[in-house]
């Protein structure tokens, strides 16, 4: 079992709960990770992520060995039969094979270039590892996705929701540097796994790959966007259609106190790091119904929930197999 | 309870006692930091505080989280209300509250940058992190002080005293480098703390803050200041007045074998790193008399001490609570 | 006990039969390492020293300390007498008597800069750790040696061999960046205690240490050196004679399925990272007879059998001394 995208996620419903279920006793199941151990491979950097992953593994009992691969490995080629007499030192295939060899579960974080979409699109690291490794493999956030996030809003939306069917608003907002799309499409893909009203809004061009938001509700009018909602989900991206170009940074789109006025007193949600005062008003960010911390806290549930499964996995193939 | 000046210290003496207690059975209290966890952020480098205080959690049975905050994480924003929409990508606000979901304790170190003595004065860094967590804040050497390192200074004090009343030479010394007041400072604050016969020596225009030393004595003749001292402890420090420069680097400073002639047989201290023949003559560093090494070991029990005084303070807590 | 160099290894038959046994059961010594730390001081990259020994660490129930030297510490001097007004912080001295205070077991990894012969084979960083250090000391590369690859080598090759006597081949072949002698030599080293028909073969010129290859039989034509070969060891090395330098980088000597049908069916082996279809082409190393994974693999057991034999020698000292 791996954890690369919503897709690996049989119920929704169900591991919400679950994630719930382990939030309220955290170390339950310490003794489920006994001797071990999760390698966590860094190509960029992290402060959530980094910090959670390692707090949900440690609550589970696991060994965690920790590796900026940038700077404290080598590099990597990632094509198949390259004469490497360039700059890559060693081989995805070696290195994946290798690393699986001393850890019982790997996860990876490799950000997009945001150069050359094809390539980002083809999650070259992520795959990579997936081909390789003879582990099961945890994307930390890959250039299309960032499926612990997403996991963790889920669970940070069903804490907070009254209505059985919430409408949710997932609102573009600019930015100063161009961003990946990574949050944004999983956080899609999780919607659209749930019974809810949910809509994008961003502005014209803005659009995110047409394959992930098939089927989701596309609205160019903030503010009409905003009509009614119970939850708004802040994010920048950067240009898909004109890759990874930052095209529009008109700051009108910035989530103020007077637009969440149009809402139904709702519930302000961002992944975090976060520009105030551009993607963001303080006055909203700091209010009441600002979640974002918990959407943080819940980044550990999510993680222990997805390191927990993999572990009762390979727990119960060892248990068929002897 | 925080640990980020002497201040927080209610009984030096009584502290010091404790802090020697800890050093002869370091794992008597191993079950105390079962499944908390500590979080150490470096905004720069360091060797003994790293090793040490990681040393300190792990003798404590803590889990630890280490985190090179500047190329791991994200630049971070300490200003309220800033426009964030240059180098920052997330504020202190945001950051503080997270990471004290993920830790029982955050141990930061951030140095002063030697350029706006006012902004080195406040404290940025720790101020943020003291301000926005939620837990317990452990200074690893902050702007203006290391009270770690005094602690373990006057722990090494202690162990190697033979008068009631030691007299005890702060003293400047030459350094290529402009360095912080820090480690000075916090020495300064703790042996205001003790009955000692107290004497700073430095160059004239080298004064320390007025506000730390206030009640110490200043001598400007090394020489002098070094008859019948039981301790000289050496610390280049950069010119306060004239903040951050290097206005004096007279070779004439150096601790040598002379100039420890004049004293009453002195234990030579440093806080280390230590500039070779340049600070202190080799014959000085690696006579009998010299007690750095012990120093350095000495970090850990100070390090203990404070995470175990913290981790009972909030089991007292959790106590009265329930 | 310091595993230095393959002069620290008593009876290497004797070493290899306990590696296997510890690799059956690699959790039996689990409570050996109880309490102790391993500190891993790097000053090069690292991916399979850095994760497998940590791993073997884990297995022997030690906690481990991580440190990157280069840039999470101080810059180090190493000449004794130095007046250290230049870009040297701290002393070797302190440095390894200080982490000496906070670790039982120390691990360096400190390559050749390949510019200074005479201070490359003085082995400066580990020399000054074995010098002041107070605790045993482990290499995990130096600019002369690998010790820990050269014993994962050994426990391969005796997992493979079939022949009483095999005929193992140490083969150069090109790189595009000069790299250290380290891993050829330690690979010598290993082979010389061993009852093997031992060939090196490399272009003229390309001589090891010959205090190093003393004994050992040096054939400049790689396809004579192949024929009925059981092993295959290939490693680039950078001129030995004119220092540092590459003054052949022949493609010819890749190793290539062409070679490989030379051998008696001989196995591939590589120490990693390696350069595919420079080195070695896709068709040898992902062929059935290539062992590069599990040398790889056996460098967990190579070290917890290093670590395992200094905590039971510490043991032993303490019982006697008690």
């Amino acid at each position: 079992m791996n954890y690369i995208s919503l897709k690996n996620i049989d119920s929704l419903e169900k591991w919400v709960k679950q994630a719930l279920k382990i939030k309220k006793k955290p170390l339950k199941n310490k003794k489920l990770g006994k001797n071990k151990t999760l390698g966590m491979l860094f190509f960029n950097p992290s402060l959530r992520t980094r910090l959670s992953t390692q707090k949900a593994a440690l609550n589970l009992g696991m060994n965690v060995m920790v590796m900026n691969f940038t700077n404290e490995g080598w590099t990597l080629e990632f094509e198949d039969g390259a004469v490497m007499n360039q700059g890559a030192s060693e081989h995805i295939k070696e290195a994946a094979e290798v690393v699986s060899q001393y850890c019982d579960i790997i996860a990876v974080r490799a950000f997009a270039g945001l150069v050359d979409k094809e390539k980002d699109n083809a999650e070259t690291v992520l795959a990579g590892f997936l081909k390789h490794a003879t582990v099961p493999i945890v994307n930390m956030e890959g250039c299309t996705g960032h499926p612990l996030q997403a996991l963790a809003d889920a669970i940070t939306m069903a804490e907070h929701k009254t209505e059985h069917k919430p409408k949710v608003v997932l609102s573009w907002a600019p930015h100063p540097r161009a961003l990946p799309q990574a949050v944004a499409n999983s956080f899609v893909e999780m919607m659209l796994l749930q019974d809810a009203d949910f809509v994008i809004t961003h502005p014209e061009g803005y659009e995110l790959n047409p394959e992930i938001t098939k089927g989701a509700t596309i609205e160019h009018d903030q503010n009409k966007a905003f009509e009614n909602a119970d939850f708004i989900y802040t994010k920048n991206w950067s240009n898909y259609i004109d890759y990874g170009k930052i095209t529009n940074s008109d700051p009108s789109w910035t989530v103020t106190a007077e637009k969440m006025a149009l809402t139904n007193n709702a519930k302000f949600m961002h992944c975090l790091p976060v520009r105030r005062n551009v993607i963001v008003a303080d006055e909203v960010i700091d209010s009441e119904n600002s979640i974002v911390i918990e959407q943080a806290n819940n980044r550990t549930y999510a993680a222990q929930l997805v390191l927990q499964k993999i572990l009762e996995n390979a727990q119960e193939k060892t248990h068929y197999s002897s």
